[in-house]
């Protein structure tokens, strides 16, 4: 595995490998690596012939009140484990490599923000993207991997894309889940041993409520209060929120048509866990 | 010349050329094509595989006091200037090609837009760094090609390539004149004849302003002062504006050193010319 640490380097390979016709998938990360990331890259290891990850904890993303210096890093242990899944490339650039100066030009995210998570992240989705940006034209990947446990995060990169005509493909990958269902998340630790048995409920009744959905069985409306329901008496989590909406452009849906997202995330004493279901009704 | 009308099939072509290995040299264009547009593509054959041109009058640009609709248009004469000029690849995308739907991100120039001509223009640097970042990636150049006769644009441009690390060499050209000096540009048509003979004083002006910078023959502010007196004894234009500033980063010199632009803009009767001139001091 080759590591590299800045953009100019970077570049330099891209160029390289490009001029002889690899073709390149790329997995963004902001490190401490856990199997959410490594399924992303099992899934680009087949589909090109060279796998690049950046490891870049992004300052853009964080509002103010999100601790951008806290976030955990663990490079060493990162390392192995990009090495081990079969990471061609882990790119490494520091903060003043990414924005060695104050940027010019803004973007900001006017669609599929104020709805979800992205609600009480003003700006959050600007980083993301500014910084997409910049590392697809460092990479220039022919496809890039997102998990779907961060939906709306797929939903405002697939609009990025769209937007800009980005000669890149988006390739959605299902959330990794453990036995029972619940989605992996680094924040699972933080579950009690009695909040731990009682939290996969949530996707049980994710995947209740997409059948419910697809076999007709209620207007979304009574399926999300269902599906609130079940969460609430199931489990000691407090409901933040249940939501439906068009994928990816998630506005309010009309009709139950085509891909909707149910997403829903739910507060337990030392951990906040989100998880969701995209139903395609055709 | 081949041409193509939308965006699917200008990706598939330039897919393919790429696979060949293709440099590809794009010219960006609103069409109505001059000797200005001409000497990009000039400039770009020899230096590419494939020359390719965009026409493509962008709405995002056009101010709600500038009348998109009557820009003027003449595709069968830029077909021919064209073809003549030995571009390789003509590309005429319609605006629901361009802008199928809403933008959900809206990208804005903080920096470089606030003087000379933007300053009159609001937004207008946003709809062009819009509708690059768009073409570039449709195109996916080596090198794109700007005339310097705008050259805020052309620093606009250097940011926008710079800030977000697209894999572009933008290539400044420099401004086509006429034998006396005067910029070659279509609003010249509208000079009376005795503007016409007094026109090329702005061009010796501004060659004279660099000489006395670059002999140290005084500070900015009277070089300046010089030089718009010379326009305003000379001609019978009324000068709209005579200012230097640091090129591309555009802010006020602090001192006289690295590339300073002096641009200007003379109003006449019937036409406004702009104007200007990139002296190097090292």
């Amino acid at each position: 595995m080759i590591v590299l640490k800045n953009v100019h380097e970077m570049k330099e390979f891209i160029k390289e490998s490009k001029s002889k016709g690899k073709k390149i998938g790329f997995v963004p990360t902001m490190g401490f690596l856990h199997e959410g990331h490594l399924a992303l890259v099992d899934r680009a290891k087949p589909e090109n012939d060279l796998v690049v990850m950046s490891i870049f904890v992004n300052p853009l993303q964080f509002g103010p009140n999100e601790d951008f210096e806290r976030y955990p890093r663990d490079e060493e242990h990162d390392y192995k484990l990009a090495k081990d899944t079969g990471v061609d490339v882990l790119f490494i650039p520091g903060v003043d490599d990414i924005y060695p100066k104050a940027l010019s030009i803004h973007m900001t995210v006017k669609e599929r923000v104020n709805v979800l998570c992205g609600k009480k992240r003003e700006g959050h989705f600007d980083g993301v993207v500014t910084v997409l940006t910049k590392l697809f034209h460092i990479i220039e990947p022919d496809a890039a991997y997102f998990g779907l446990k961060d939906a709306q995060q797929v939903a405002v990169v697939e609009g990025l894309v769209e937007d800009f005509f980005f000669p890149i493909e988006i390739v959605r990958v299902p959330t990794v889940r453990e036995r029972e269902g619940l989605a992996k998340s680094s924040r699972n630790v933080y579950l009690s041993d009695q909040e731990r048995i009682e939290a996969p409920v949530i996707y049980h009744s994710l995947t209740n409520a997409a059948n419910s959905l697809c076999n007709n069985k209620g207007d979304i409306k009574s399926v999300l209060q269902e599906l609130r329901q079940c969460i609430e008496l199931n489990t000691s989590g407090i409901v933040e929120y249940v939501d439906a909406y068009t994928f990816p452009s998630l506005t309010l849906p009309k009709q139950i048509k085509g891909e909707i997202l149910i997403a829903v995330a739910v507060q337990f004493k030392q951990a906040r866990l989100i998880d969701n279901i995209i139903v395609d009704l055709g």
